[in-house]
Parts: structure tokens; sequence; C-alpha cells
């Protein structure tokens, strides 16, 4: 199920994310989701690059994962990304990588809070980039 | 504050670790708690390779993380792994990424199911070893 | 210049790719450029994890690289993949690392082996493939 | 063969270093092979996030690499590292990757320039450092 505000990204799953077990690096699907958030954040306006000049930064600091069936080599993926609670210095998203058949591959609440690059302290979100995320948040109840 | 049962591991944070916010990317520790876990099974007797062949594997099924402070480029880290449950086919680790000075940068519970990994279903834990990692566990309550 | 036997895969750089150094760790590269490999491969008609039962692999054993000039996060790169000599058994392929404005951040020439995944020896390209790896082989003159 | 010029580290090789092929993947070798140069710089008295503070870098700009035979899960590899060349304002590393049974994985002839991390631009090796690493260049002929 897709809804207005959930914001998807495709992924093609190469050697690189794979391990011996023969199946995609728990680690890498954290790479997959950061991709995700990544799009979202540039197509609200925000070009990570910029925001270092900007002083702002986003880091991770918490996160919530159910691995529940193995991604596969040459596997295209579809990564997406739903902002669930924009705060004003922090921001939680809810994220799914999906299988080629739509299957859940693996689920994630993440935690994202706005900190100051120079001195590494939380901080406001910008107002613009908040009011953006804001509305991509996913309607809690018969949303869509 | 180490235990008995507290199995550690240095880990040395090099380029490859870090990202371009200066600091070690956030799917890095999970690298290094695998390493942690990895070595946790080769002490009590478990050589991945050799699991393979005995149709046994070690799953991640699921990660709770908190990301409290961040590691830096050539910092010594202690990478810790408690058992906090071993069950008849998955077993939870208890884990924290130490700075230099003891702080916390990273913890993490980790659920791990072992799985064939021929049918890649569910199965258990062969006696010696489950009995070996039992015999890690942290005790609940005025354990050390 | 773009000719008609180049292939060519866009990749945007994320913050996994990059390290404290602020740039893209040299090691990334390596990653965009097998990326590239395999779309081509793809593209003439092979999929990795089909290959791989059919019991042929293709590795890499030998890369001469040069680095120009940093990419940085944010970046869209172009990432080209010329086949320089298609073997029976090995091909030759000449890649580069090509920035937003166009120049070059690295260039590489990969030598790569087929082998049986079996015996881990190597074998002939099954002779469909290797015909269409020839016809992406770039003319020494002249050629667009 | 060892040599007294010869700077050595033990690797360890872990999931996140292997991919679906079942093998060490291919630029893990490259992160292996730095971490030795960066332990052997190290060794002669050079800490990597010191040297960002004296507006000091290291970057690799060129790689002669040779993939001989994989690595495995598990394996205990020996990362060797020579320094071949040291110049003003430039060093040439040999390495090599050793399997436990000492035949060799993989070798690397990789180019290093000193630069200025403010300007990008190439800068001379501080004399100390240069003496150091012209301590350890391993005689042409009949060194050992």
């Amino acid at each position: 199920m897709t809804s207005a505000s959930e914001f998807t990204l495709p992924v093609r799953v190469y050697l690189e994310d794979t391990d011996a077990g023969g199946v995609v690096y728990h680690a890498s699907y954290l790479r997959f989701m950061e991709r995700a958030r990544t799009e979202l954040l540039r197509a609200v306006g925000l070009e990570q690059s910029k925001t270092f000049e900007q002083d702002v930064s986003f880091v991770v600091y918490g996160m919530r994962l159910r691995f529940q069936r193995p991604a596969q080599l040459d596997d295209a993926l579809t990564i997406t990304c739903v902002v669930k609670e924009a705060g004003a210095a922090k921001v939680v998203f809810s994220q799914e990588v999906r299988l080629p058949d739509g299957a859940v591959a693996c689920t994630a609440e993440v935690d994202v809070a706005c900190i100051s690059l120079r001195s590494k302290r939380p901080r406001r979100i910008p107002a613009d980039l908040r009011g953006a995320l804001a509305g991509r948040t996913q309607p809690e109840v018969g949303g869509t």
C-alpha cells in the first residue's frame, strides 16, 4: 500500500551488499534506509552537503529494526520512508525494505536528531524544513 | 564495570569506518558488534565457517540501538557482548561500544535466531553450544 | 565523450561512501565500478545470480587505478564501462568515475576472469555472452 | 619471508568482509591494506587524526592490484606493508595480504601523496616523518 506521504526509493542489490551467507548483510539495510532518508530530505529541499555549510546536521540516535526475510543478490528492492513524527529538534522515520514480490525484508523506526555541526549539540530544525517534513507525516488513522 | 560473563573485543577505528560528518558512520557500529559476537561464539567453541558445514547459521532478526556519543577516527574502542537470554532456538545479546575514556558510544540489544542454512528455517541450537552460551548469561540481579 | 560502446551508470554519493577526510573513501570507487560492470553484464543478458546457477562466475584478478580528483557527498557521478578486450576466459574493462562537471575522479583497468563456481578454476566464457561482450569492444582508433 | 623493514598487521575476516560468492569481496582487501598502512604510520609516530590538525593528510592516488587466491570467512590474515620509495611529497608502499597457510591472496603497489587538508594541494612530507619512513625502506637487493 502506497500513500501520498510515503516516499520510495528503488535500490538494486549488488555483490558489495551481500555476505558469505548468500544474502544481504544485515548492516547493508541501514545503508539502504539512509539513502532513502537522504532522498526524502532532498525532495523537501535539503541537500545534505549544504546543511553542513548551514551548521545543520542530522544524526541517528536510535533505531528499532526487524529483519523478516533476506534480500538476495540482484534483487530490485524498494525502500520506503514515512515521517512518523516531526518535532522541534527531532524526527522519527518509519521505514521498510521491500522485496521484488512486495514482501517486507526489513522494517525500522529511526530516531534522528538535528544537531549543530560545530557544537555537536542539539538545535532546532529550521522552520521551513520542519514544515516540509510535517507535511509528509502520515495520518494516524484511516489516512489512505 | 566488567563482569565474569562479559566478553570484550578491542576494535580500532579506521578511515573506512568514518563518514564526511567526521565521526564513525552509524552502520559501522553494527559491523563492530558483529565482530564481538563472532569472537564470543568462537570463544565458546563455534567457528562460523564450520557452522555453515553443520547446517547451522545464526541470523540477526531484531536490533534495538541507541547511539549516544560519536566515536572518532583512531579511537581504540572496546566492544562488549553479554548473553542476555539463551533460548532453544534464539539468543539475545546485550552489547556496548565503549570509547577510550569509558563512555558509551552505542548500545544494542540483538536478537539472533538459529537457522538451518539449507532450509533457511529456524532450528534448535546444538545442545553443547547452547550450554556454553547459557554459561555466559549475566545474572539479572547483583550479578557483579 | 560518449561512444556507442560506452556503458554508463549514474551513481549518487551517500554518507556511507565518504570518510572523515570529507570526500569519497578510495575503496568506494571499486564498489561503484563493480555496479557498472554488473549492469553492463545485465544489459548483455547476464544476471549475476543466474550465473551462479550456471556455474559461471566472474572474478576480478587485477586492477590498475588512478585517483585524480575527489568526489564529494551528494555528487551525482557517472560511472563508465568499456570492454577493452574480450578473450576466451577473461575480459579487460576500462572504467571511469566522472564528477558532475565531467572531470574524471578515478580511472581503472580491471582484469576479470571467468571461473567455475564449483571448482574455482578458470573456464571459457559461454559463447553467446562472449559474443555480446565482444560487440561492446571499443574500436581502437577513430571509433566514434 | 619477513625482513626487518616489513611491517605486518593481523586481520581477521568477518562476515562484513565477504560476499555472496562465498569469499572476501575484492574491495575489502583495500580496507585491510589501508589498516596496515595506518598502523605503520602510527608506528613511526603519525596519528592520522592528528595529521588532520597539522593540515597534513595522505591520499591514495594510484594502485596496482593482483588478486591471486581468495581469502575466506574466519581466515586469520597477515597484511604486510613495506615502504618502497619515500619521496619529498609521496610514498610508494608495497603490500601483501597473506592467507593462514602463507600463500598470497593479494598484492598491491600503492602510491600515496601528502596533501594539505585545507588547500587539497600536494605538500612536502614533514621532515621527521619522511626520515622515519625512509628508515623503513626495504633494500632493493639481498636485503634480508
